[in-house]
């Protein structure tokens, strides 16, 4: 048995138990996390009784058959409307959809190809599945981090991040050694944040040059056979300020309070929250505007959200995000972040890249 | 005034057409066409009584005050939910919203906070209004367009597509001539699709390395500030077969009849029917699995779908594309794809590079 077919049957478990009689995956990349496929069109019907049908349009056929051969294939255009369609052919009554991507067009068009079978939420069963990964999936993610340190490493060695470079020039160095390094792409934008850009949390690399006195906020990652590593580190260009090792030291703090506080069973609010105490305490509360951290997977941002906005409890064999970061805006910013999995003997870090402050 | 200003006054107009207190703009890209805001998280609400709001999280916050300084900013993480509850505390009575985007859960999110306010769909008013190009943006769509044609002339200059290079190498190398060239970014992944692959539409590059009579398929484009370009070429190496020159000419003679086609007036169904004709009549309409073509903007695919699942007349400044194909499975395909924007005397053509057939 497959391992897609293995996440199929979870899935299976969760429609009978919820009395479907089939569930109607249109979210794409859990499409793939269960058949394997990867177009940019499809659909999955998972029937309680044990049959699974795959629909994507003509664009995709041979790709299809090639990712998914198990799998019998629907060709059309409208690949949810017509796996409702067919349920509904089938008999369904209770039909199983994912109303956190369903919009609310689609679905008035799924209730009207159903044929009369009721519309329910699956609330977000596939990407609670998801959280939790096989060990398969942890070594594809633990490559891409491998590929990620790699990648930084080889581009301090060459001294790519110094003054006079831009950040954008510093970005594109950094992807296309991910690349070199056997990356499929670049998990999102990378981004190369200098000087007072540095307390822009999410910034895009302008054509800023880097210059003597700037932290240099780096937050990249790879990915490879769909799965996502996710990294930040902050350096400084010269000897530290003050303020910037201060910064610094209080954002590291942080973060190991947060690395301690993952373990199976902790409440993701919880564990935000010991990292966010040690900033807050520093008087900083308000300069750290997001969560603490997030799964990570065949979506660089996936579950759980381990925010003070997430809600549940961590589980062996989730892999998450520990990145506080504090922003001074107009000053700089300094964000540290890791990845690793939940493990019942404490989490394997993923991401082994120093986190002491490297002056370069 | 600004453009964007200007942009939210058109879409006022339909607001008060349908007599809508507001106008509640979910779709990210939307939200950037009217504000000129790229965060990734954000909605912006525009009223009928000619105020407007932008809402975004915390991460954000410098960033939207840069890039929408004329704009009030509101900063929390639900930021549709959140102006959704500002409309209602308003007064709002109906509330238009984006029912293609907003998915089922949203729905259900924004009719509790909007205090009674009634939800009634905006049915892609803005993605309407975003069909029409106005000048400025054609130049950047120009830009995008000869930023790629130069990058590919200068790939084939450089011998850069060749026998012993693999598919993942090409594509690199020309993303990398695109990104040297000024691209912010490339608009999609490029297709590279070499030998048997190229009759896969939407084949993603693999390690196979390319070979003397391959048809060798390229489609790729440029992002410039935001605005995309597309184009297809496919080349041959070495002395074309028969079967190969024929499916080639068969595919140019299509594309030709589509170009011909492109008229203000003109129906999308019947621009796609020009091309489609000249494949069906060569006995190929079961090997042309797409569309004739779509518009092309701040998304790479966007309104109007020109094919035979489209609707609506084509209007004097949209940008689409035309690209017919013909895939042979096992063998080979050929697409040839320009983008243009209609024009009253004829489409103006932005992609240059030749459509002859090339042997490498």
């Amino acid at each position: 048995m497959t391992a897609h077919r293995a996440r199929r049957d979870r899935l299976r478990e969760t429609v009978r138990a919820a009395e479907l009689d089939a569930a109607l995956v249109s979210r794409l990349v859990n499409v793939r996390y269960l058949t394997g496929f990867t177009g940019s069109n499809g659909a999955l019907l998972v029937g309680a009784d044990g049959t699974d049908l795959l629909c994507t349009d003509g664009r995709y056929r041979t790709q299809a058959r090639r990712q998914a051969p198990d799998l019998p294939l629907l060709i059309e255009r409208a690949s949810a409307a017509a796996l409702a369609g067919q349920a509904g052919k089938d008999g369904a009554r209770r039909l199983g959809y994912e109303s956190h991507d369903v919009t609310v067009d689609l679905h008035a068009t799924l209730a009207d190809r159903a044929e009369g079978a009721e519309l329910v939420s699956l609330h977000q069963a596939v990407e609670a599945l998801r959280a939790v990964k096989d060990e398969d999936e942890v070594d594809l993610i633990r490559q891409a981090c491998v590929i990620a340190d790699r990648a930084l490493a080889a581009l301090l060695a060459a001294g790519g991040i110094g003054a006079g470079r831009t950040e954008r020039e510093v970005g594109r160095d950094l992807d296309g050694r991910m690349l070199d390094l056997g990356a499929d792409q670049v998990s999102f934008e990378t981004i190369v944040a200098a000087g007072p850009d540095s307390a822009i949390p999410h910034h895009r690399p302008t054509g800023r040059a880097l210059a003597a006195g700037d932290l240099v906020k780096l937050d990249f990652g790879a990915t490879y056979r769909g799965y996502h590593s996710d990294m930040t580190r902050t350096f400084v260009l010269g000897e530290p300020a003050g303020w910037q090792r201060e910064l610094y030291d209080l954002v590291s703090a942080a973060q190991r309070a947060g690395l301690e506080a993952l373990a199976a069973g902790a409440d993701v609010v919880e564990v935000d929250r010991a990292a966010r105490a040690v900033i807050e305490a520093a008087g900083h509360g308000d300069d750290f505007a997001h969560g603490l951290g997030h799964g990570v997977g065949l979506e660089v941002h996936e579950a759980p959200a381990v925010s003070p906005l997430g809600s549940g409890t961590l589980a062996d064999r989730m892999a998450v995000t520990v990145e506080p970061g504090v922003y001074l805006e107009g000053r700089g910013g300094v964000r540290i972040e890791d990845l690793l999995v939940v493990r019942p003997g404490g989490p394997e870090l993923l991401t082994t890249t120093t986190k002491d402050l490297v002056v370069l």
